[in-house]
């Protein structure tokens, strides 16, 4: 996937960078995580949080987000849909867009697919996101419809928008965003914009997604995510309606499921042909003690606080080659947690971020190797 | 100045790492720290702290507390004296020891000298501290006297204490003590012990400073700390305490001044004699929004929070050359701090920690310049 801060490989894990910084994580240890130390690739920021804080004029002022929070990698945001509906307090949705509140100092602020354009321009991620309404769980099929039709509209109205002012995002026509010298980056080619996203929705109802599909992919944008999963509903009804939906979206355009999950549910996804994923996961459960690791061949997530890791001499994961588990016990990581150290969620963070990019690199390989065979295999199809 | 764990340039600077970890900054950033990425030579652990949670015992099971932070450069360990009279509760102090309540969870503990060499003897850093009594400010002459007595009997009982019991120190006959192939670290030479520091106490009173350490030079001891400053008195004070109590110690052995200090104020004592210092304020500072920087020569403490920062492209400090400096702008320092992110405290740390170590570095190159000049000046005395 190429992106105008750089090509990114997929499937990807995106971690999430809420407020223009992954919770407790620098950006140099962000481009070593991994057991290759080739660290994240892309990384998501939202679009809410920085609108509301240190505000999207601020940041277009000082070149975009990129720059704002010297990460020169490909970066990704999403609408703003999910958290006004998710954080705000009393929205008010029309046709129009959405009134709501600050989470933060209950001050009125109105969302439209435009305004969420306008933002996202500034910001100047390489992928913006088209502004979606997401239904609550569960919702009948008729509630889901509706909102459907609404996402719909404000999709047209938000690549409408996106079109006639693409052109302004920050770094258009900086063929050197960043100082190659200083930083060895990609610098931005020259009359490169960012590329806009449809987000299809329809609940939990295959036909409802099967349409909201079909309706996006009709709008030809250069990617679709699947949103409104991961709310809440069993987790077969998440696979299938990610299968579902997959059928119905180009498999030579990036796939992005928004929000999920486990490094299983990822992987598992992956290997369906979903192309992105991102999830605040590995960071917040990190920041609670809770680490992944494989014990005897399975994903488990082990609590770090416990008794048995007092003066257990291990790494985290012996299988594991991250930063993190080269170097400390999870005797040290668990005192750091038990006595509130800072360092215990970044550590631990770390890790996790590393587990989830180690399983995406693993199922590329794997991926990669089985086209390989099969293009040299003369009897597969 | 040589120490099991590798050789120390002085005047130094020590950060503080109170839990077996300088709050917030991870062991390979501590060894990356200031312009020259050099790295903090030495760094404290609390033996009060560690003696608490997790307990020493458990640390001297996991090889001590350098193996066990995976840290293989120096480390000091303070006596516990000065947590146990200003963080504990209900202090019951008598000639043979202080009885008191744990500040986590009121538990009742016993600390000695002899119980104090042991937790330190246990946990293994490269310097030792003999256990002391730290007076109040202010403090009459009389109660000043009374407690230097306990204190230069404490060091005696300490010291004889050490003297029967360093070998069990957990690296001791371990040549290596850290695998050199993966850790490119210094092994401990076999036979090494730790060195046991003596602490001048006499409040602000010269003559009892003088008294205080004219007895402990007569236990030749390694080293000796000037403890007891910094408590609340005027800078003119502490400043005149030192540059008393250094005319009685031998400057071929390190001279520590205890919990110091602003950057200005420890420039000033290395530049008096002093060999070693530490403070919690860089960490402190720095988790708080306080950042210090050269303005227009003068060392000042900015507050990242303000307003004024908010569109400011610089780096915290534009003659600095840390890893936080070359990469981040005040204008998004200040957004991490404004949103509450764990970064923020983070970045801050490492950039007044560097700023100190740098600080640090330049005294040494002058003094060793001056030095120098010396030598081949003729006319000098």
């Amino acid at each position: 996937m190429a992106l105008p801060h750089g090509v990114v490989e997929t499937p990807v894990f995106m971690p999430v960078g809420t407020q223009a910084t992954v919770k407790t994580v620098a950006q140099d240890v962000l481009e070593r995580l991994g057991a290759n130390s080739a660290g994240a690739q892309i990384i998501l920021a939202n679009t809410y949080h920085l609108y509301l804080r240190p505000g999207h004029e601020l940041i277009r002022r000082l070149g975009g987000v990129h720059r704002f929070m010297s990460w020169e990698r490909p970066l990704l945001t999403d609408s703003g849909g999910f958290q006004v509906f998710s954080l705000s307090k009393l929205r008010k949705i029309s046709d129009e867009g959405v009134e709501f509140r600050s989470h933060l100092d209950g001050s009125k602020h109105f969302f439209s697919p435009e305004h969420s354009m306008k933002v996202q321009i500034a910001l100047g991620a390489d992928v913006a996101m088209v502004f979606d309404e997401c239904v609550e769980h569960p919702a009948t099929y008729e509630r889901t419809r509706a909102s459907m039709g609404l996402t719909h509209a404000w999709a047209a109205r938000s690549k409408d928008y996106f079109e006639a002012h693409k052109h302004e995002v920050p770094w258009f026509g900086d063929p050197s965003s960043f100082d190659e010298a200083e930083r060895d980056g990609t610098p931005v080619a020259a009359g490169q914009t960012q590329k806009l996203f449809g987000i299809v929705q329809g609940g939990m109802y295959a036909d409802l997604r099967r349409e909201s599909a079909e309706r996006l992919v009709a709008m030809d944008l250069p990617g679709y995510a699947i949103g409104g999963l991961a709310v809440g509903e069993p987790r077969e009804v998440t696979r299938e309606m990610i299968a579902r939906t997959l059928e119905w979206l180009p498999q030579d355009k990036p796939r992005y499921v928004m929000g999920v999950g486990y490094p299983d549910e990822i992987e598992e996804y992956a290997r369906m042909g979903v192309d992105m994923m991102d999830c605040v996961l590995p960071t917040r459960a990190g920041r609670h003690g809770l680490v992944f690791a494989r014990v005897e061949g399975l994903v488990t997530r082990l609590n770090i606080k416990k008794l048995e890791f007092a003066e257990d001499q291990g790494p985290i994961d012996a299988g594991c080659g991250c930063m993190v588990c080269r170097r400390y016990t999870r005797a040290y990581l668990r005192h750091l947690f038990a006595a509130s150290e800072p360092l215990a969620g970044m550590l631990l963070s770390v890790h996790n971020l590393s587990f989830y990019l180690d399983t995406m690199a693993r199922v590329r390989r794997e991926l990669s190797a089985d086209s390989d065979a099969g293009d040299k295999s003369p009897a597969s199809p």
